[in-house]
């Protein structure tokens, strides 16, 4: 349907088609032809219809706003905004104006309500800007990008009148209030500002103010300093990876692909999906690669229970469906195993009927970090050994305030579970009684924190002591990523987490040739002039089994281990002194199966076992429990060791196979150059992983060392040499 | 095939058909020719053909008996009897001398190593009767109930040379061992004389040897005292209850089912599926009911993760399907997802194959426990409120050595999960790190002591001072069990766990009328002429969210609960001393449930929230949470509480509703002999609920009460009623 609409002021008289956004007519129509039809879309549709129906038989309820996140007022306005953006659609597809007209009341109401009300009353004071249906400008911007879209569905069902009251009353105050009257959050360089920026470019469209749009994408003054596109310009390394980490790149895409598509739809001359390369398309992809066994790697503020099938990457998933046709989106859609009732929904709706989908590969990759994708990086190694397995390494960037402060940090996942786990955000997202839902006290005073992570910490400080501007000024640099048929190897290095002190890593994941094994091979050297306590962590996720060595355990009294930096939350529970050689720990996890970790010990390093929960008055934090590989006055110490997953525990079936670690010795030596690990196990089996982390390495330099006799060559940064005897 | 065998000494010379125990020749027939059609017995026996191929590939290892549970020899030869079994079956259905043959040849090496072993070197000295190829004689038992049945599915392809050699080396000298040599393990009437009847039976159906079978069935002297038959008639209630609890149950069903189906083979006139009423059969559908979510309840010695698809099950399931066809059994069996190579095996995958399966029932059930049904009860209430509530509650007898000293305790089931929790069997089974796989130490102190469940402990000690014997003497006795549409509700006491105190429970699970609620409604009273400290702890699953009182948390030091009786593997996190009134505490499960549990405090009691792992220098517990409502220096005190599950977290949505309790009040008056429950929820909603618990109840008996200014009337012994104000 075409609505010329003239008006006056600095809006433009434009032919508006309705609906016209990330849904446009000649969808409807498809649309309105699959529902007659068998299929995912024609059942998604009758659900949605009879979901759409209960609620709207129900009283229009637009609540004073009172409540924080999570409280009723709150969930209220979410509810609603969902909700007419639901009944939009119902009404598009059924033409049926008992929907258009639920939205019309409710716009109206809304449009009464909202310029009556002061700021809310929950806002948080002096810091994030503050809305007016929220506690926080966010939700009001994501409440807009829903409406502004509802508004759109039910546009030509209105009157004149009835839109000049609504547009009145509803869209200018808010644009205008999250807008012109918060031109921080509107220019920032940030997810709020997304969001924000967004909302105000959508409404332009619908209502026909070109000039939003302008300041959208360009910011307020139209200068390309803020606005979208300097957004996905500098919040995106150039393979699309979001400077914030996964959980917020998932919550930061909706806006982007929703706006992006909306841009495609109004303007097409802007190729806005073939702005800088692609860079929507590569981040809804790069979106899908920062997950395991469905859920996001959780670095950073991070709530874990998040992952692929996030209404964010359902559409985004969509969206990239809909614009590539890529088969192997279909097989992420089937696990997300949501159709969306759009344009896009129907193509993967009807491509998942005809069973088109293949299978989607999960890469490792290293995703360089920053704009210019040079800011470190955050590394992902796989291998699939009875199993899928997976290594997170992270040298990445801050990430800004929701950055944590582990450089240099890992994580391991193996059988569809986490087994060196990070303890992502402290908070129970909507949740009053704790917190109000928002971040946790515990979030700064424990999560962020360094030991809550698996790296160094020198002398029990935080990296840049928890300074957010010195981590967003300093990162790591990525020394090398390589792989081959066995190996997957990476090493990076950073200078700045502590005064003179130097850290490198290196991390391989390797899948042993010639043997069932995966193995995580951990090379940790710490340099400096003076000597400093290091604590190395380990967060594992399982019970312990077993201990190569005597454990002094905590009997009758637990004392703290700390008193800041997060060490303040931790319980000592065991500590232990294990001889010069070889210590190993194994645990077994909830996935049956069994962990060794073998370390090296210098016989001056302790070992202590701790769990979370001290100082923590209210049980804001989880119990889990680590085990801190400690070196005490040491000017350079390197922390080696290796991971092993071994066996099965199998209760149900009642068996218990290969419980013990299989490895006999593990020796660390550097020579020249180049360091050697040699892993033997029982049998005779032994291998020689050598590599070489130099920063003046040159690409497939020759390397020749000697050892145990013999001598050895490999070109480029590594080999992996079986040693038969 | 028909072997005619003549043999002297105290052998009856018989003709023997091969196989004859719990596959016969005609089941052999059917499954030949079912392999070569399509379908889910064809797959199961190429899958096990596969499985059965690898292994005899390689060398035959009969290991000299060595390592304990979970060590290498003893999974070595519990591989060897499960392959020989599988390759007897595979021998019948191929026809291909092969795999009689690598089973004769692992007899023949049995036939040597047996008669030169001694005793185990892991035995347990002066306890359990020890095994010569298992540390224990349960293995051993468990060894030759498979190996008896490998040897008739091959007894065709022997010579009677080799049968002499397989008879004289193994067969006899283990069946001498394991009865004659072990009279007080063969007569005992308790899962390993079971295990240890039926070996000996089945190996003399084999051998022709009826007098085992008769010693097997009636006690080595064959008086009845002792033998399968009586051990029918006292481990099984009238309803098929075992009463060691379902852990056991379906661990002792094997030989039950198995040998019952041996003998309906072998002698069809002993009617022995008749017997005590269909006493096999009962057993075997009491075993599934004893579920929920698929997995056992977890009372008693018990590992947490066995559940209906445990092999004893699969095949209890599928002798009772081949008994009585019965449409529900393959809903279970369908859930399992294992097909048996056996005849009944075959009538199971055959009724799947055509989706005949009809949905089992799962009852609230007041199993009356001991033979006689009347020693006490196990009680399981169901009810079905936006998902499946179970409520287990406890006031069944000891259940000998395995039994824990939880009388009148309860657990509650919602959404698929553990909410009020049973801490099990402190057990790693097979894990020989953890105290050699066996029972931990820490199952005595922690796991069957008092304060480990959810029930009264009296002065900080365990019921029956911890002494079996007295726990076996002694039992609780059921008051009421009763249901109607809303309510299932059962009152128990017991006098004898404490001297001079006396403990009555009321337990109801409430579906309320009018609202999607479901409620447990707990009334404990406990009375003493004396003065007493009374603890109610409630083991809870989740993550503490929020109490409406404030907490005094131990925040740098965790010191212990207490000295003994399972108190010193208590961390105390902290106490609190709520006001007069209504506690509240509410925790959020992993199925994203919330629970609040609402107590009346009468402000001289004090509530406590502790952690298992004190005193646990290896690591062996697991560290749950609990709170424990303490009335101090009591003479009768009424604990009375009420458990709601609301709302839900879902932050993978993003969404949060009803995290707060929606109960007010709650109030608890004895009027005459009736207990009455008020409970006030938010809006005005208020019911009561009334019931009399006397013993001197006469069944139907009508009961007035007057309260709040009305009368109220009933008739029986509950009555729930919905207060409109």
């Amino acid at each position: 349907m075409v609505i010329t609409s003239f008006v006056g002021g600095n809006q433009i008289a434009m032919a508006k088609t309705s609906p016209n956004l990330v849904i446009t007519t000649s969808d409807v129509e498809n649309m309105r032809s699959a529902i007659k039809k068998e299929g995912k879309f024609k059942r998604t549709f009758i659900a949605n219809k009879a979901s759409v129906d209960k609620q709207i038989s129900e009283a229009i309820t637009v609540p004073m706003p009172k409540d924080g996140g999570g409280g009723y007022t709150h969930e209220r306005h979410k509810k609603n905004y969902k909700l007419m953006y639901d009944a939009g659609i119902i009404y598009q597809l059924t033409q049926d104006g008992v929907y258009a007209d639920y939205v019309r009341d409710m716009l109206l109401a809304y449009a009464e309500l909202y310029p009556t009300l002061p700021l809310h009353p929950k806002r948080k004071m002096g810091k994030q800007n503050p809305g007016k249906l929220f506690w926080q400008s966010l939700n009001e911007a994501m409440w807009l990008v829903y409406t502004s879209q509802a508004y759109d569905l039910v546009l030509s069902s209105l009157s004149t009148e009835e839109k000049a009251t609504i547009e009145k009353g509803l869209f200018r105050p808010i644009v205008k209030f999250l807008s012109v009257d918060s031109p921080e959050t509107f220019n920032k360089v940030h997810n709020h500002g997304t969001w924000t920026t967004v909302a105000v470019g959508m409404t332009g469209y619908v209502l026909g103010e070109l000039d939003w749009v302008e300041q959208a994408l360009y910011g307020l003054d139209k200068s390309g300093k803020g606005g979208f596109l300097i957004q996905l310009d500098e919040l995106f390394s150039p393979q699309g990876y979001y400077n914030e980490g996964p959980y917020y790149q998932r919550f930061a895409l909706l806006p982007f692909i929703t706006f992006a598509k909306a841009i495609q739809t109004n303007q097409p001359e802007r190729e806005i999906f073939e702005y800088r390369d692609g860079i929507v398309l590569k981040a809804i992809d790069t979106t899908i690669q920062l997950s395991y066994n469905k859920l996001f790697f959780p670095i950073n503020d991070a709530i874990k229970s998040k992952g692929i099938d996030t209404i964010e990457l359902v559409n985004g998933v969509a969206i990239a469906y809909g614009l590539t046709a890529g088969a192997s989106l279909l097989d992420i859609a089937k696990q997300q195993d949501q159709i969306l009732l759009t344009g896009d929904g129907l193509k993967v709706a009807q491509a998942l009927d005809k069973k088109l989908e293949q299978p989607y590969q999960f890469d490792s990759v290293a995703f360089g970090d920053g704009n210019d994708g040079k800011q470190g990086a955050l590394v992902i190694m796989r291998q699939n050994v009875g199993g899928e397995q997976a290594v997170l390494f992270k040298p990445a960037a801050q990430g800004l305030g929701h950055g944590h402060f582990d450089k240099l940090t890992w994580q391991f996942y193996d059988k569809g579970e986490e087994i060196v786990s990070d303890y992502g955000a402290a908070r129970f997202l909507n949740v009053e009684a704790k917190f109000g839902g928002r971040y946790l006290p515990e979030n700064s005073t424990w999560a962020k924190q360094t030991i809550a992570h698996n790296t160094v910490v020198v002398d029990e400080k935080t990296h840049f002591n928890a300074n957010v501007k010195m981590g967003n000024s300093h990162h790591p640099e990525l020394l090398f990523f390589e792989k081959n048929d066995h190996v997957i190897i990476s090493s990076a290095k950073i200078d700045s987490a502590y005064k003179g002190v130097s850290l490198k890593r290196t991390m391989a994941l390797i899948n042993l040739p010639g043997q069932e094994q995966s193995l995580v091979v951990d090379v940790f050297d710490v340099q400096s002039k003076k000597k400093h306590q290091y604590d190395l962590p380990t967060h594992y996720k399982g019970h312990l089994i077993s201990t190569n060595f005597e454990l002094d355990t905590q009997l009758t009294s637990l004392p703290v281990l700390g008193k800041e930096n997060g060490y303040q939350h931790l319980w000592l529970k065991a500590q232990a002194q294990p001889k010069a050689g070889l210590s190993q720990i194994t645990w077994l996890n909830d996935n049956g199966r069994f962990y060794t970790s073998s370390s090296i010990m210098d016989g001056d390093s302790s070992l202590i076992f701790s769990q979370i929960g001290a100082n923590d008055p209210l049980f804001n934090l989880r119990n889990e429990n680590a085990f801190i590989n400690r070196a005490t006055k040491s000017k350079n110490h390197t922390f080696v060791s290796v991971l092993e997953p071994h066996g099965e525990y199998n209760p149900s079936k009642e068996f218990t196979v290969s419980a013990v670690s299989t490895i006999e010795k593990l020796s660390h030596k550097k020579i020249n150059n180049i360091d050697v690990v040699a892993i033997s196990f029982e049998g005779n089996k032994r291998y020689l992983l050598a590599f070489n982390s130099t920063e003046s390495f040159k690409s497939n330099q020759s390397n020749t060392f000697s050892f145990d006799g013999s001598t050895y060559q490999f070109d480029g940064r590594f080999k992996l040499f079986e040693i038969k005897e």
